[in-house]
């Protein structure tokens, strides 16, 4: 096991009701501004909730952030929260309004472009920010990540907060109204959370390989039944707590992690707006495919415990665990190759010259460079 | 799932060589008090190193929380930390010097008398403290709960702090020196805190399930090589893990718990002196036996995830699972029957008479009362 440090000092509140007790949780004296989506919230009865629970605050709104939130439009935010001096972030929405709302808190207290803490990749400032998710896949609402897009030149690229969310509240009513392509994206999201934390060397952590093939076999029980059954609370709450707790660090302690699928993903995602968990279900059976052999330990492991699959050989069983991966992504409903996106050579070669140019390196011992990214990605066609 | 909060503030530093950031840790500023059990830590390299991390720091020292911290220690330490004016406790050493010293924490800002705390069964306010280290096996590292006896009435009792560690060391190195039956005692403690917050109506949480399957297929794998290398970093790294996940709130979330072999395994060291985790092998076997009927389906799910039993019945499964459970307990090397510790039914009765007086109820559903208890203890014998 690596020496590791954990500390995630959020409050998770979590269950059904929960949004009624966000005053308690906000000091009084505390100037808010609360950031939205599109106006899901509004359908939803979460917008009503809030307002209702902070009805003698003093709260701005921000609306309009949008999925792969722009830094042209937080930009705004971050103007309007320093003439306010706002001084708490409530985001009240799915992951994109919360990353979105991570670079608001950091980029209202510093002095120059926001555009600059993404491209340094952390901010060692914040104001304080928390939560009321509708959405939960990302696991923003526990961690300091998060994902920010600049339009103007196709680009995105993840930065980490110095603060973490002050609190959380997660209401699995919340994800009632969630349309099933977003709900087959956030557990697509979830499933590769896991696995790019989990597929590197064998025998780091005991522990931490069982809590991971536990998230992984809850999903993979879970998933039909999140997206059949729209009021199933008890299915719902399963689904939430896995978002949570698949990326809030408890299954990182003292283990190495291989991002190459997400790396990979968001560069699809900024050059042609497929959804970030449709890109991870085209590219992770791609990833474990070309990646086999320096995974060969962990993937047999992974094969019998979250699949129970068996063979004759372990070159079998590989296959078979890949092919399960695959599976399991198409029996959410999602495309898992490029040629069903229409995505050809021309996408392929722009993203590869990105991690050329970039000399970005990539995987738990640092072996994976651009001519593998275009093996991967040559792969998923 | 229950709603709930999780909150942990606890800043985990896990590692090799990991005492030596102490310093870094603690505000140059503070006045703290050094507090340490009987001397095992002289012999281990444990104090040099905290004393080396610390030398340009205002610290005193206090000596001799005993194995189940006493009220009468730890009054000294109060006494002496009002008068030097304390305001950071680091406790060094293991789980019951960490007890001791968040009594010993809140007792240092409250008037009256520190026992008057723990028959409340929580501290509303508490100084700062924290922790290095040595066996952890009670998880107090990452908990803000503590366990208090009192000499002179042979009574121990709870309590909960307000605060939880500011920041706990844990660096596997330190357990080498271990005598192998507190380890064996370490080991049984962890296994049956994880069962106490498991082993209760099924369906409540997938993944609070498979995560305290994870630790117990963990301590199940790994206890005969904690017992017999001392020196294996991989293996006491995996045990010093399991041992703070099992108890800091982690498998706790929306489920239910039933702490009843843990209460009544108080009542057995508090009259005995049988070391705490050596009571919980004794009772533990037999409470799932008392109860069997009421967790039948959770005893099935255990049955065949943490110890892959099979059998032609649901009759013959749960009479395999409740052996195997005791047999891992005599594979610790510990005793598992009353009448092998010479205690007979004076004891026992003394033990339901206290639940009577105290008209204690215990149990996921309330139906525990000192009627079960009694069961629960002539089924030990």
């Amino acid at each position: 096991m690596q020496n590791f440090v954990y500390h995630n000092p959020t409050r998770l509140v979590f269950g059904k009701g929960e949004i009624a007790k966000l005053g308690a949780l906000i000091e009084k004296d505390r100037k808010i501004m609360l950031i939205f989506g599109g106006g899901s919230v509004k359908q939803n009865g979460v917008y009503e909730q809030v307002k209702a629970a902070l009805k003698d605050r003093d709260a701005i709104e921000f609306w309009g952030v949008e999925p792969n939130p722009k830094i042209e439009t937080l930009r705004k935010a971050i103007a309007l929260a320093k003439e306010q001096k706002i001084d708490l972030f409530l985001a009240v929405g799915g992951g994109s309004v919360l990353d979105g709302t991570k670079l608001i808190a950091a980029g209202a207290v510093y002095e120059g472009d926001a555009w600059e803490i993404v491209l340094k990749g952390y901010a060692d400032r914040s104001a304080d920010y928390a939560s009321v998710m509708t959405l939960s896949a990302t696991g923003s609402e526990m961690n300091a990540g998060a994902v920010i897009s600049r339009g103007e030149t196709d680009e995105k690229f993840a930065f980490f907060s110095v603060k973490y969310p002050v609190f959380s509240i997660l209401d699995p009513q919340t994800t009632y109204s969630i349309p099933s392509d977003q709900l087959a994206n956030g557990l697509s999201d979830i499933f590769v959370h896991v696995l790019e934390q989990y597929m590197t060397s064998m025998g780091q952590s005991r522990l931490m390989d069982r809590w991971a093939e536990g998230i992984m076999q809850t999903i993979a029980e879970i998933a039909p039944k999140v997206l059949d059954n729209a009021n199933d609370y008890k299915t719902r709450s399963d689904y939430m707590l896995s978002a949570t707790l698949a990326l809030n660090g408890m299954i990182a302690m003292g283990v190495t992690q291989d991002w190459t699928t997400h790396m990979i993903g968001h560069e699809l995602t900024a050059l042609t707006d497929i959804a970030h968990g449709a890109t991870l279900a085209v590219i992770y059976p791609a990833t474990l495919s070309v990646l086999r052999e320096s995974k060969k330990d962990k993937i047999l492991q992974y094969a019998d415990r979250v699949w129970r699959i068996n063979g004759e050989s372990q070159n079998e069983i590989i296959c078979k665990a890949i092919a399960a991966t695959e599976s399991f992504f198409r029996s959410l409903g999602l495309k898992t190759r490029l040629f069903e996106y229409g995505v050809g050579e021309g996408i392929i070669d722009k993203i590869v010259n990105r991690f050329e140019e970039r000399k970005t390196i990539l995987g738990e011992n640092g072996d994976i460079d651009a001519a593998v990214v275009k093996k991967i990605l040559l792969a998923c066609k």
